[in-house]
């Protein structure tokens, strides 16, 4: 399977291309629709940029499922305001992409608002994951995550996975203690109203895939799921069950024992996050993901100006985010949905997911 | 770049072919010995198994040189010893592929030693990553990791980056302090006596990347580099940068900020891991990788018989590691090296790394 | 670089995404409508279905030159009549993709018109490829295509590439020989009159290639060009230099002697089509495409009815071309020039064809 | 499914590594021995270089079954006379790789023999395609070559492909009908005698492949075998079907009408050689590869010096063919065979293969 990204923030529109899908999975557009309302955020935390993001399908979809062609999501641009960017090319914002993107292409790219660099490109992610989430929904695998922290606030642990992805699937907050959740809220709105922002953590699961998939060397379930995770803007770590917290276990406190219960093979506990050796072992898989507070804050910051050669300062204007954990928590659940359905159709096939056989 | 890894730990060879590399590479037989030898670890802290690692090269090199076809590496296995193994198809042992390949393969893996999931494997690695590692040090980018932590005790991290490469090259166990180092090796033959074993973690530089270097969206540095050391038996986390502490920071505090230094572009700090949108900025390339203990301990562990359907206990025989954290480190040099020549070849050519011209 | 084809023949929209182009490539839109046009073909021997083909640009574009990102195409579907297919996914069409498509899509395919499987999608490849054709000319790589045979109508070979190259651009009939190009007409008039339909061959030079550009084993350009030239519907052999006329001879007649000229070397002929060893050797390359005649005719014809499984008869209604090998030409052309792109950016890095530099 | 080939004709050792068989298939090394033979041809139209090719597989089988790891097959180079090639690197042969592989690799190239280019290396597609074939077999799926002709003697058509098969199994010189095997083998040993050499066709079938397997756009089956099989060296042209004949039908005659037949779906004719729109429809996949003459012969040719920059004339010393179709029937076979494989796997997953099940 393979997704194409296209599009830049301030371009005419955005979208996706996804390849490779299996042939007759029911297309749900409300939950499409939901899942982009997710990843825009609830409107006291996140951007004001107001963009409906009203998709349409081009192709690969046909009486209402897909045909196994490729699948084209596209959203048009609506509510875009270039003036807000205008010297970003020559004075790049700190640890935004602009400075890189003029790295490589020279100054050919479209640098408004991050042109193609930019977290509204993300919506083509969430657009196509909404479909793979869905057919492996009816396969019986379910995928979740919450923000496990936001600064100094932890949310509670999964407890039970299928309660608490459903949970989960109803809040535009991912945070699973109805009292963190208000903090994080609370903390993010003062840190909008300083003009600062704030990083977190994002934990999610998988449950319910067989075990015994994943390939070695290369393609490790942990090699798939990281390389994809980290395309979403700010990631900057991701660690699998126990993760870092491993360097300072020893064997017999890591180890997980395997037993039989009610016929099948699980382990005692899931320090290695359902993967052995980069395959599943059966048991959910457990990882977390590392944002960093939205760069773009209203601080003058220091930063050169590229055409004189001189350093500078700059105080970013426009609409943006105090935080972006809460609205990258669905993008990981889509990209991940894309690697899991990649993996699943590489290792069974490409009528697996069918739901009709 | 393409590298593809062969053999099982008690078959009759392993190694790897490396295809791609950029034709008049110089190769320096005795450096590859030597990153092989890294790799096997001093004897008093890791496994017993001896072998020398003599390695062929059956192709793609002439008159000492890449000739730009596939380069060969082999390595004939001398000491086996299979019969140590003979029940781990059906009693897989905690927190190995014992079972995953099991399910994944269908009883057909050879499953002597861990078979191609043993870390031996990660020989090819190291023999094919050398060959990138003297290629790259030509046009000035150097490599380095040290263990950051190992327990509870943490090395200082690095300084002068350069002079602190050039005395990790020398070191079996690659601690950058004198008196930490004493400690870990303490520790990890504390760990060995008593038939445990003890996790870490590595930190590892990459110096001299030209900026502009990684591909949105899918192949972002990161994601590369994360796939790639994924691969590497152990490994369950990695973060970039400040990583996983951005989570608990604001946007004030995470921000690099862009000055001009000697008519040169940098950051004033580093938090983002010389990396902005997945691409290099021209600062040091700074991760995080987490090693767990080696899952071979010499304790009773629980255990299930797939044959039987119940439920056993194991003691491991054998020779294995109480750390590998130590031995890990230059497969992560090696992996990251190969990571970086294939993204540099594709940016610039495939003839960029030739130092003849 | 990497095409991703999109749509249906009567689904909202078609079109493609080229990911991976060289920034700072000028977009001339009126070149990209012409050869449109040219694939739509002119209108006393093509398909009556009136399409403009009026394409947007979604993506990848900024200030009339491409950015370095996705570059996605758009062509709306105006004109069509679905109903004219209704019952094609029951009576497959014989020599269609109709069968094939239900047997591996399992009847979720959109069968009006072919679907994903109709000629009209190559419009995504001509969009795509006119702005590879513009990069290499600006290069000095030029490409052209004319149509070597139709029925027993046998245009002359080339004589002066680029002159000949030149002709062409101008031809919606590309027939280097008028004589030729009126007779070839006036057949294909014939044949749609009689409902009827015909095939042909079509010969292909590309001119200006660097010597040393192609990969072994399995990325050599013959293989390169062949794969993505039976991409093109109809197409059914391709041969390079002397091709099949290579079984009569002995070497003697076959070897192509170097010899050098104002101090380039070159060949004396050129029966290997300027490839040996599946690299370029400096002179023009040249290739001939088998195309089949169209299937769709309007004649009965046996098939079978898969929803009764019986035997029955069809009489094609709709809209249909008595020949394609003359819309095809521009679809080879277009084709190779993505894949002679994509070879030399491998070869030379991502800014191979800036030329601005 | 990846192969990867290695070596040069003149180095220690060639070989090549299958990656992503199915695990489980039975290994028979005496039947890839037997293939290897007939890739060295009978001693009297041969090369008189004697290589037993002894093969070693050293990883990814055990207990005489595929793991469903990477498989490594080992040759190692015995008879090697390199004095004989001395100065190829300067004087190229007329219609070899020697001057291509100089301009790719600057010089780095081992130009011994031919290197990496030499039709040895094709013994590793005949090791791995071995494997393959015999997994197929066991599925039902069959595939075979034939000489379809050399200079003007033609064989006979297939007829029964099942027996046809069984007969091209046991011939060294693979011509269906005995009259023309003895002319083809006796104009081969004439052409010899002048120290000259002819080129020929083969002519491949798969039989018993599922219809729905190919992939649109790029991935046909067409483009997937062609893309393969220019792999081989002096491959100049490849046609499906009836192919360049179809230049001359009109689709009245081109068109294979659909019929049932015992409950199956079959086609009354096949000129498509049983693909439509780049999948198979179930009927057998027919198509003919052009071989060139040798280019090693024994008569003075011209070339050039490129060390003097001056014109020079060569007679190629050594052992060479005087015909090379009868020897590479048998890599169309095999490499035929990996590319079915490949698409089976990806299309069926990757346990498709078992026989066990």
């Amino acid at each position: 399977m393979i997704v194409t990204l296209f599009g830049e923030s301030h371009g005419s529109a955005i979208g996706a291309v996804l390849d490779g899908m299996t042939p007759g999975i029911e297309i749900d557009e409300a939950f499409i629709a939901r899942q982009l309302c997710k990843r825009r955020g609830q409107s006291n935390i996140s951007t004001s940029r107001r963009e409906s993001d009203e998709f349409r399908i081009l192709s690969g979809v046909f009486n209402g499922r897909t045909t196994g062609t490729p699948i084209t999501f596209l959203i048009e641009n609506i509510d875009k305001k270039s003036g807000d960017y205008a010297d970003l090319k020559c004075v790049p914002r700190p640890s935004h992409a602009d400075y890189t993107a003029q790295c490589k292409y020279h100054g050919f790219q479209d640098y408004r608002g991050g042109g193609h660099f930019s977290g509204r490109i993300t919506a083509g992610i969430v657009a196509a994951g909404s479909v793979c989430l869905s057919a492996l929904r009816k396969k019986g695998i379910l995928i979740g995550s919450h923000i496990l922290s936001c600064g100094t606030i932890r949310d509670r642990g999964f407890e039970d996975f299928i309660q608490d992805i459903s949970i989960l699937d109803d809040l535009s907050l991912p945070v699973l203690s109805d009292e963190r959740r208000r903090e994080i809220e609370a903390n993010i709105e003062k840190l909008r109203s300083e003009g600062n922002s704030i990083g977190g953590t994002i934990q999610t699961v998988i449950t319910g895939l067989p075990a015994g998939v994943g390939e070695p060397w290369f393609d490790t379930l942990e090699g798939m799921i990281a390389k994809a995770v980290f395309s979403i803007p700010a990631v900057k770590g991701i660690e699998f069950g126990a993760g870092f917290s491993f360097s300072g276990m020893s064997g017999t406190e890591a180890n997980d024992p395997f037993v039989f219960k009610d016929g099948s093979v699980i382990t005692k506990t899931n320090n290695n996050g359902g993967i052995n050796g980069g395959i599943t072992n059966g048991m959910p898989v457990l990882f977390n993901t590392a944002v960093k507070p939205t760069p773009s804050i209203y601080k003058e910051q220091r930063t050169v100006d590229l055409s004189s050669g001189r350093n500078t300062s700059l105080i970013i204007e426009g609409r943006h985010d105090p935080a972006i954990v809460h609205r990258a928590a669905v993008v990981v659940d889509s990209i991940t949905a894309i690697v899991v359905c990649d993996l699943l159709l590489g290792r069974y096939g490409t009528d697996y997911l069918r739901s009709d056989i």
